[in-house]
């Protein structure tokens, strides 16, 4: 098989190396990057067969095309690209918004191709294929919006694709359930993120008072500052009502610690020891198709 | 030396362990548990050399006494032992609180000991002994309050001592600034990973569609309630500030998500990520006390 990857980031590169890692040796790797020492790196390193820094011949010859790009530049490169696709291929992206993309590109995509919507749960916090890993999938949960167009057997067999590289649950959702769970499991969890560390006052040498828990709860305050506005911007109903959820939340247990009500809060401690534990409980189970 | 560890949980189990490890295998390593069974397995672990489940001899014993117990549990035991230390003990405690500490305590201590006021930031969001371990405060921090009435000496040899058993940098603080920073670092992170798991709406499969980002922010909401009750209550008015100062900053974040204002957005992930680098940088240094 011929795979072409567009955009050999974080995500497009783990991509690469997890095909390369877990698949077949004699699948071809095709990668399209506009930075022509990612390109030159990816070749030297071995991870990709094959590179271009704007498509010659890469669609042409793609029989599975995963476009890993940011949501404004995945319409960007459907709108120079669209009419280039094999007759047939499985063309698929990987953004964090399901509602507005598949708005987006409506009219984008042609007949002839495969088109499904996926949304990879895993990645890194830091930019650029020097973080891509084979192993990053592994254990992670993988999002498919499947639309009208989509042939059944071809989602199945991405759904299968997928979990051969590492991710260990696939579930078929609609586009408004997509933006609604992620609204809150990641993009509230990164505005969290974020406030928590502009909270901090200035000049009082922080780092010498922390534990893992806020290692752990700002690690993802580091992000890409163009690509979360567009994400945040495009699920911005959906956002919102996550955001103030969570504030009610928040104001509940100021109000218990306000008055002493121990009862109160050792309410909430317990209701949110359960979740988790109920959380962890459905984390480590590994199904497919749940939908 | 005698070393006397006054609680057999994760904290005073990873004390032991980490003594055993990381020092003179001469040293005697002493434990009082309520728990007999925690006593036994300990015990046959290795872990101790001798243990009670009362205090029958170890406190007359013990050169070092490392008290690993709950505030409220741990004013309770000096309450009933404190006239049994040995003359010129050293003796610490572990709590997360400090002022309000120091006061319960003031008059607990008797003048043939050297009591230090201390606060190791690692730990386990599991209980018991079972998830103790060695290298569990492998690079973490260790904060020390001192008061009027510690011999220097003293707390400079503890602070060697902590470093030699895995911590990697020991701070000293007053009372006040250890109560402000740990309502920010620790308890807020505490407030908002409850809060967050407790706003998720019932009956949706949230496991599904997280990635680690949620993982890592809902890890600490599995937490003891009685504990983080007393703790959070022990330091109110600071805590109360750092959750308001949070608040602000979600209210303003909120405000730009609803305005469509990119540049505000932006300016606020930049920021954040400025942040983060920074504290990375912070905290990746092996440095001794700043005080």
């Amino acid at each position: 098989m011929n795979i072409g990857i567009i955009g050999l980031g974080v995500v497009g590169g783990s991509f690469a190396k997890a095909i390369r890692a877990h698949l077949n040796p004699s699948h071809k790797i095709m990668a399209i990057d506009i930075d022509e020492k990612t390109i030159e790196q990816a070749l030297s390193e071995g991870i990709i067969d094959y590179g271009e820094t704007t498509n010659q011949t890469i669609l042409q010859q793609a029989d599975l095309v995963i476009i890993a790009l940011y949501p404004a530049a995945l319409i960007n490169f459907m709108q120079t690209n669209n009419h280039l696709f094999k007759k047939g291929a499985i063309v698929t992206e990987t953004t964090g918004i399901k509602t507005d993309m598949i708005k987006a590109l409506k009219d984008l995509i042609p007949d002839t191709i495969d088109f499904i919507f996926g949304h990879p749960m895993a990645g890194r916090e830091n930019r650029g294929l020097d973080y891509a890993s084979a192993e990053v999938f592994q254990g992670s949960n993988y999002l498919i919006t499947p639309t009208e167009n989509n042939q059944q057997e071809t989602i199945n067999w991405y759904a299968s694709f997928v979990e051969a590289i590492g991710f260990k649950r696939v579930t078929f959702v609609t586009a408004d359930q997509h933006d609604e769970m992620i609204a809150y499991t990641s993009q509230l969890a990164h505005i969290i993120a974020v406030s928590l560390i502009n909270s901090d006052l200035e000049n009082r040498n922080t780092a010498l008072f922390i534990g893992d828990s806020y290692r752990d709860l700002t690690r993802i305050a580091k992000l890409n500052e163009d690509l979360w506005t567009e994400l945040f911007l495009a699920n911005k109903e959906e956002l919102l009502k996550a955001i103030n959820r969570f504030e009610i939340k928040v104001q509940d247990m100021k109000e218990a610690i306000t008055n002493d009500d121990r009862l109160k809060m050792k309410g909430y401690f317990v209701e949110s020891t359960q979740r988790r534990l109920k959380l962890e409980h459905e984390d480590s189970k590994f199904t497919q198709d749940s939908m």
